[in-house]
């Protein structure tokens, strides 16, 4: 049975897009509220054709493009503030009904992809090496582990350390960013500036008898999914009405996910005693600060906002310039639940963040040349609402035509691609996918995910956003410390700005208690409309004039307020940054590149078939192993040697003396991944094996550490170093 | 002012020790109780002189000694269990006079030392230099930040990455440690089983009218403290019993520092209001892990649990060998009551931590030859208690001699002094001082601290401990999972064991209802009271025998019971590992390095110190600088190549192109400790300069690069580069 699963080593490539099943690593919380109601008579057939879907799909967009139109008109017009919010709440509810349409589509698209058998018995492989191999631990496993909290054991922790390294230098160094190292421990009021307090919650239900709690939108699509599998005599009706839930499930407000849960009848699936209604329940470990109990404080679920309330220290450290970036690597903490998916949900995990902070005004990226060449597969939101596949995009292009919105965000978005891949990552199995309208939060100018298939699907492993002022602008208003930038101009600017000057005396005499009321509403003009009245005063001498907090209109006239605009000089502007964050899932990562790096192989002797991670000499836990050919004082003395000079070299290795058979020994160092062997077999020379080709060259004792940093550090290639050694044929085989 | 300050830039070495005043950062809790009475007459005495309490000590001691034998002879006869903790009270309150005693000796005998207030201006210089330049800032400082909690800024976050990696090389690669990473949110029974959740206490008082909170020992020593040195009239009497207060302080017992606190009329240093008695408050963060509110977990307090309950697994790992090192590098946390000085007692910091798991009974070092040779400032217990300095010991002698107790334990000694040292820490500031009898756990073979002194005194930087088996067997205990380690002996071995079998009918038909406690009774005897029975037995057919149990004693006759010797064949031995744990508290570390590191020099130019940090290039938080020597377009094209190619050697670096003159750019980098600047002079070659030297040879522009990375990797030092290229000779100076 297991030799089988072995040999269909790598689930197919999926051509067809699978939508993405995780909760997001880095997008902050964003709940709207989503009604059901059939969208289109058509809709509710549950056969909606692709062509169908399509068609309502079009229609949908164009509403949401004309109320765009409407907010902006609102905004520029600076009208009420109560009418711009009805209008953008229309707007979100439109964005709502697109995506969800769009992600009908997408299911019927891919309805015939599948093979989930396949995909299972390859993980379950992957899986059984990794945890064999102590790549990965359940924590505290002798006290029967912790849902949702691994250990990482020496391979996996090696591994971790090095992509954290690769990190550094790619990201950090390259850029000479700005990298900070904040506490886990975070006190309330920064998470309440930052929204987490209110609104970092998933939506809970208790069994009201044994009080287990579960995630109520995980009961819902378990119920939908069982009923679209097994029951065969469900009227058309009804499969679109699951369909639609599935489709807008993460929209679904407390209330409506009560109301369905209620509706179906849906039980604690282990007890079948009934539900509590849905509540929130805040994802933050929650502690307290100190003795007192007093101090509330929480783990952090991010790393961002130790660098957002650093933000002035920072843009001083860096000469008052921008635009610069601030890096961090730490811990973070999600309650989760009830933590699923082994290593891609977890309670713990590490974040690697960048908050790229840019004038807002000027997005360019000077090395956006450096990437623009660059094509990958990218996924933007008219793909996925026309319900096509991610596709090949030259990056210079997508920012040219807007698709991506700036500079900036591109090169992220190309550096992010050369990490991934220079990791192990296979190219074809990643995608950027642009958020659709409903998954962006609404200060944010664009989002996309690296989203990375592996047999759960399509993982969201980094995410890059450009979030505008948001941040910085939430830890001004709660703090009171002005997070802004300055802009001093080469020499001071010239402005026209509108000044309103009401005559207080002539008010008064007006209009007595109220004059109060009368000289706010004036002052609160806006430009278009304080020239409208300009030019009434002008011509009439008089101008009726509505003031709201006194429910009536009143009669203004020339003298008792001076409207003019007036030039001024500044000398320097003062805004707050745009920050482009890209933000990393590195445990996320390293798990999809476990199953990106796997493959297994014949044996030559047995019918077995051999694990292999074909990790790039970077990554790799340990960069080469030494076994002498034969049990052998001598070879063990040569190996002792190699190894002392591999340790003065910073190369990590390991010696294996024990005896068994060298075909072994290969195989059992393939399996984690190490990428070279070296062989003692004389006192003078050894072979050193590859570990994908198994190619073997003979090299020197002296020269032998040397060579293997080289490849291990990543200055050349095993194919740079074949052609100066002589090739070593086969003595010593595999197996 | 400043300027003074300035200039006595290093405050003195003192030759005499300081005691440690800090509480310990690896050390497991240890509470005793000590009650205080005068220990002798002599003592009474306000000035004991040196002499006098060395007689005192000696007596002390010698009961110490004769105590220890006591216990022994009781655990040896396997003595009732109540006779022997009795034994152990005793020898614990002994040692605890002891301890009282050598700290009012080493107070004597240090009282000459002082200038502490030239060490806190010198400390007022270093963390002006060190905030200013953002090596760390005080977390959450836009909302007032949170006592006891630090970020560390861009360089210092850089010092943090660079101390972690030498550690990984020095330790891990070098010992082929087991790296291990374990999450920080940790469920209740692991701590309960470490003892965390009962024992991880300080005692804490609370103000009754306003609920603020005190440490209670810090109140009371604040008291002593202020009363000895301010009030002058005194009694003699009354100064003796402060100073006894002083010495004794970590031994009091709750009630104990209650009734002093009250005896003082001690009240709330703010407000004046009356404290409640004095109750033990644990220091973990709590936490609650899932949604249900029913798992209650902490934040870990150290790393080192992770890798105990992993033992079976990494024994595993390691092909069940031993010995093997497994190591950790993560956050641990400490919820401080009243966090004081700075980065040295945080509630959050960086702990790497190493269990050495070795057979109890052969802890020799294959390597201990190769630090043997080694001499550096020791302090074991003697010294400590004659009140004599440290002294400059040879390694290999400590071990042969037993001050140390065995080779594994001083090899890891020797491996953190050359850690330290290498990392930059005055050699001779630096000692390792032995815990005394009553610092260290009952079960604990041997501890060593790895004291570092910087401007608050002695500072225990790394605990280095001999922790034999009690943490495996606290966590067999308490999963029931048996982490043991065998011993398969070559061919089976020969023991001798005693086998008791009561005859039940014998004694069922002597003793009826009273059968059982009789036969458990005969079950528990252990081999020497055995073999005295049967000896009685064989001599006189019968024997009185007491059980405890009836509380009676009963006559066993020859028929009722045998007990013989039998040979059986041992194939293996099982046992439990004793573990020797290096704890390196990597923050206390660091601030130390940045005070050792700290100097300051006259400017040329003007009247002014400047501050220079001299962190060895692998330390340095940036590598070189690159300087265009004036402003021209065609000097910064050569400094972006030069960048360009320090880049992609891994080269950390700053590109300095403002206008300022040559010594302010010079000035700038050397207070943040870059070693190394390079400074573009012409389009062919330019000039790199040393910092602490200000030497300068001239390099060509496609060279510099590697001969930076020569350096700053440590594989060549400044001295080996400087006769390769052509001395520069002062054209553009410092100023």
């Amino acid at each position: 049975m297991l030799a089988t699963v072995l040999r269909s080593s790598r689930f197919p490539v999926y051509s067809k897009p699978i939508v993405t099943l995780f909760h997001p690593i880095c997008r902050r919380f964003y709940h709207l509220s989503a009604v059901y109601t059939p969208l289109t008579p058509q809709m509710d057939a549950a056969d909606a054709s692709e062509e169908t879907l399509r068609g309502v799909l079009a229609e949908k967009q164009a509403s949401v493009d004309a109320q765009a139109g409407v907010v902006r008109k609102l905004k520029a017009e600076a009208a009420a503030k109560a009418d711009i919010e009805a209008a953008v709440e229309s707007l979100k509810a439109l964005k709502i009904e697109v995506s969800a349409v769009a992600k009908r589509l997408q299911a019927v698209v891919s309805s015939s992809g599948g093979g989930s058998g396949d995909r299972e018995a390859f993980r379950q492989v992957v899986v059984n090496t990794l945890e064999r191999r102590l790549f990965y631990i359940p924590s505290f496993k002798i006290y029967r582990g912790v849902a949702g909290l691994y250990d990482y054991g020496p391979p996996g922790c090696a591994v971790k350390s090095n992509v954290l390294s690769l990190w550094r230098q790619h990201f950090v160094l390259e850029e000479n960013m700005l990298e900070v190292d904040c506490p886990c421990v975070t006190p309330e009021i920064v998470l309440k500036a930052s929204g987490h307090v209110d609104k970092f919650t998933d939506l809970m239900v208790k069994d009201e008898k044994t009080g287990s709690c579960y995630r109520a939108d995980h009961l819902l699509k378990d119920f939908c999914k069982e009923k679209l599998e097994k029951d065969s005599t469900l009227p058309s009706v009804k499969v679109a009405e699951l369909k639609h839930i599935l489709a807008v499930l993460d929209d679904l407000s407390t209330e409506e996910l009560g109301a369905k849960l209620k509706e179906y009848g849906i039980t604690a699936p282990d007890t079948k005693n009934p539900l509590s209604d849905p509540y929130p329940f805040n994802l933050m470990f929650q502690t307290s600060i100190g003795p007192s109990g007093l101090s509330p404080g929480y783990m952090r679920p991010e790393t961002a906002q130790g660098i957002f309330v650093n933000f002035k220290d920072l843009y001083y450290y860096n000469g008052y310039r921008l635009p610069f970036a601030a890096a961090q690597i730490g811990q973070a903490f999600r309650n989760e639940i009830s933590p699923r998916q082994g290593l891609l949900r977890v309670r713990e995990f590490t974040l690697a963040e960048i908050e790229h902070f840019v004038d807002p005004e000027d997005k360019s990226h000077p090395k956006f040349v450096d990437v623009a060449d660059l094509e990958f597969l990218m996924f933007p939101r008219e793909l996925q609402l026309s319900g096509e596949s991610a596709k090949l995009i030259n990056l210079g292009e997508a920012v040219r035509k807007g698709t991506i919105n700036n500079e900036t965000l591109g090169y992220f978005i190309g550096r992010v691609y050369l990490f991934l891949t220079r990791l192990g990552i296979d190219k074809e199995r990643l995608r950027f996918r642009q958020h659709l309208p409903n998954e962006m939060a609404h200060y944010a100018a664009d989002c996309w995910d690296a989203e990375i298939e592996c047999s759960y699907g399509w993982i969201e492993c980094v995410g890059i956003a450009d979030r505008s002022a948001y941040d910085l602008r939430a830890h001004t208003d709660k703090s009171g410390v002005s997070l802004v930038a300055h802009e001093t101009y080469p020499e001071p600017r010239e402005v026209e700005k509108l000044v309103i000057t009401p005559s207080k005396k002539e008010l008064g005499l007006a209009f007595k208690g109220n004059q109060k009321m009368v000289v706010e509403a004036l002052e609160a003009l806006n430009q278009a409309e304080a020239l409208e009245v300009k030019a009434a005063l002008e011509s009439k001498g008089e101008i009726e004039f509505g003031v709201c907090t006194l429910g009536k209109s009143v009669i203004i006239k020339k003298n008792m307020v001076s409207i003019s605009m007036e030039k001024k000089k500044e000398h320097q502007r003062v805004f707050t940054p745009s920050v482009i964050e890209p933000s990393f899932g590195i445990g996320r990562i390293i798990y999809c590149l476990f199953e990106h790096s796997f493959y297994t192989r014949p044996s030559k002797s047995d019918d077995e078939q051999l694990n292999v991670f074909r990790f790039p000499p970077l990554v790799a836990p340990i960069k080469c192993t030494v076994f002498p050919l034969i049990k052998s004082q001598q070879f063990d003395e040569v190996a002792k040697i190699i190894a002392r000079s591999l340790r003065s070299n910073g190369i990590s290795h390991i010696i294996d003396i024990t005896g068994t058979s060298i075909g072994k020994r290969y195989a059992r160092t393939d399996e984690i991944g190490v990428p070279f062997a070296i062989t003692v077999d004389s006192t003078s020379s050894v072979t050193i094996r590859e570990r994908d080709s198994k190619e073997q060259i003979r090299v020197s004792i002296d020269e032998v550490a040397s060579v293997v940093k080289e490849v291990a550090d990543g200055q050349s290639t095993w194919a740079d170093i074949m052609w100066r050694f002589p090739t070593h044929s086969a003595s010593h085989v595999d197996d």
